[in-house]
């Protein structure tokens, strides 16, 4: 586990930093199917496949405020407290990030801004497997909700009948207002689609497996999606700063998302330095591994992570900024000034006390994030995600009148000449 | 041409107001034969494919500084000034548009923030087949040179061997770093893959015709585009105040784009009424066609154009934020209060004296706009096109400690041990 490569030529560097990959092909028939079964049936096909794959087919196809009821009362006092906690830092920060448009007289007459509006109809699609991953819940519907969306509706599988009550609760603390009861590739379908009982959807987030993946890269032909979500990754910056303990535990929580995910450890120090640092963080993973369920698990996902040491801040840097990571951790003694060198990354974790986890739950920061290296062009998600920017411009009589022989003589020279027309009318009238 | 349809019931609209598609199926072939040749034998692809598709194999892929100053030679002084101006005008919009980020301290020692980052490697594309479309030139690198883009590189055909002069004295004023001389599909596929003398772009913007859009379409699974160009459209708001002759040099000027473009013109006034103006607006358009060159393409193009009246404000914005165009001009008396009811557009033009010209070239505003009603989710191309935003935090230990109770309570609840082991050791040191 944790292959260790000591300043390795830079050549080397994207062989080592390789994701790894998975074929695709058996899903596309499935998702197909089931795409074209809920475009043609709607809500029926939406039960008929609740009952296949969750297991029965739900006595409605949206959560009652019965069972919202029913729900928040089995949720532990503690685990509501921790929810509306999170809440509010992610509330806090999100509301942080709307913007105001502008407004820019750019030339005397001449007026350009932006209106800022909320997306109308937004579809959010949490999973609900082996674990219900009610933090995605605060991290789609909170900034969905502070940007003022008309109509938020969030789809996820109710297993045998029965939504995740921590999912119930979340959505209704982070202001969801309907909650579906279908999971899956069809629930994408009922998002993209429309159905009788839904209307379809201006865009769709949220993580989920290779179905639901393969099912939004299906219909982002015709409908805005939030990113194509890959397997979670994380890059860990020590140094002879950084506690291995600390290094170690932040490795780990990575790994227990699935053998699919990444984890690299970087060292920035020289060759024997990072050598003993490297063998501090085997020894806490040893020990932590010990303390901590589904140890085989772990081992299996670090089986595909490496450790990496550079003696210079730079090449750190190059590494960061070729991987793209999703996460990155910069835990060592000038994490500040490292950062200013970081031009691709989802999210970054500065310093010993500030753990991946943190951010995956309470910060206040959004956890859905570039993955597969789509940090190089792109951001989380975040308020932004749920709004447009409309430009508009307005035109006094004066300001069309010195803006005229601009326009009229590029358009001219593009050989549009209706366009040219249109502005010299308002020119002599 | 512009047939009229006076107060149609509103399940009606989605019929009218359908949208021109056109087949791709001959051009994916193609397309995907360019892409792999590109992929495989690089520069002298490029080459090999400019002899073939624009008539000669250029001396040199990239423009020397001796053809940028031939063609500055070669454009006019009046076109010079007008490319400058525009290039003012849309400078200070979008440099007013360049986000500052936030930081906010969620809760006590859990400090959140966003940086703003430039995407490093942009390709911005630009046809050059019956008209030089220099003012996009303007529209993709002013924002790429505000957000401080590292490497701005532009592609266009070289006809013959020469680039358009207008179209290489735009990319130096507005800020491009290369000219690329690939046009179409293999231009796309350099900016994807790279050959030896570019490196893969981290983001690839522009419009173009079929085969650059579906090359765009087909690499859009692992590098990020701008958007999916489709034809162009504008829907026009009129009423008893707007001056047919604005209103009918308006619809033209979208006509001149081709007749898989769309126009359609909305008249907030009951039947009688609405009709009058209609007709004063077909008798304008006449008059306006006999002063015009390519009469024939425009009217063939209007065929496809509808003119719809209803009496209420209230279902004039229901069509429009149906049908969610990409330019919409609002010519009425109270066209900024009608603008508070707008939700899904592009760009809009306020008032008689904003023509969609005025936009397309030197208002400031961008005319990269969402089309196909991508604007029900979409916006255009601005600066905030050329950045990411990469979210930050730093927990102090006490902050860490303070918050560490609600990510334990959450991790465990999620069933993420190691999540939580890594929150929890930050407490005990």
């Amino acid at each position: 586990m944790l292959e260790y490569y000591g300043n390795p030529d830079k050549s080397r560097l994207p062989g080592l930093l390789e994701r790894p990959t998975s074929g695709n092909e058996d899903v596309i028939r499935s998702v197909d199917e089931i795409l074209s079964d809920v475009r043609e049936h709607g809500d029926e096909a939406l039960l008929r496949l609740a009952e296949r794959f969750d297991g029965a087919r739900p006595d409605s196809l949206f959560a009652t405020p019965g069972e919202f009821a029913e729900a928040e009362a089995l949720v532990s006092p503690s685990l509501r407290k921790a929810v509306d906690e999170a809440c509010s830092n992610i509330r806090r920060f999100h509301e942080a990030q709307l913007p105001k448009g502008e407004v820019v007289e750019t030339q005397e007459g001449v007026v350009c801004s932006r209106r800022i509006v909320p997306i109308g109809r937004v579809g959010l699609y949490v999973p609900s497997g082996t674990a219900p991953l009610f933090s995605t819940v605060l991290m789609l519907a909170i900034p969905a909700s502070v940007a003022r969306c008309r109509d938020i509706v969030l789809a996820t599988p109710a297993k045998n009948g029965k939504v995740n009550p921590a999912i119930l609760y979340a959505a209704k603390v982070a202001g969801v207002h309907r909650v579906l009861k279908v999971g899956g590739a069809q629930a994408i379908a009922a998002f993209a689609y429309g159905t009788e009982s839904l209307s379809p959807r201006d865009k769709i987030f949220g993580p989920g497996n290779r179905y639901v993946s393969f099912a939004k890269l299906r219909v982002s032909s015709f409908v805005a999606i939030d990113m194509l979500a890959g397997p979670s990754e994380v890059m860990v910056v020590a140094d002879r700063s950084s506690d291995p303990v600390f290094v170690a535990a932040d490795l780990l929580s990575q790994a227990e998302h699935g053998n699919d995910s990444q984890v690299v450890l970087l060292i920035r120090e020289d060759e024997a330095e990072a050598a003993r640092i490297y063998s501090e963080v085997r020894g806490a993973l040893s020990g932590l591994l010990e303390e901590l369920p589904r140890a085989d698990f772990m081992l299996r996902t670090l089986e595909n992570s490496v450790a990496i040491s550079y003696p210079s801040s730079e090449d750190i840097l190059y590494a960061v900024n070729l991987y793209a990571p999703e996460h990155l951790i910069i835990n060592t003694s000038d994490c500040d000034e490292l950062l200013e060198g970081v031009e691709n990354a989802g999210s970054v974790f500065l310093g010993p006390y500030s753990p991946e986890s943190a951010g995956d739950y309470a910060s206040g920061t959004n956890h859905t994030l570039p993955t597969s290296g789509w940090a190089r062009s792109s951001s989380g998600v975040s308020t932004d995600s749920f709004i447009k920017k409309i430009t508009v411009q307005k035109l006094t009589r004066k300001g069309a009148g010195l803006l005229a022989p601009t326009v009229m003589e590029m358009a001219a020279a593009e050989s549009l000449y209706a366009h040219r027309k249109a502005m010299e009318v308002r020119t002599c009238r």
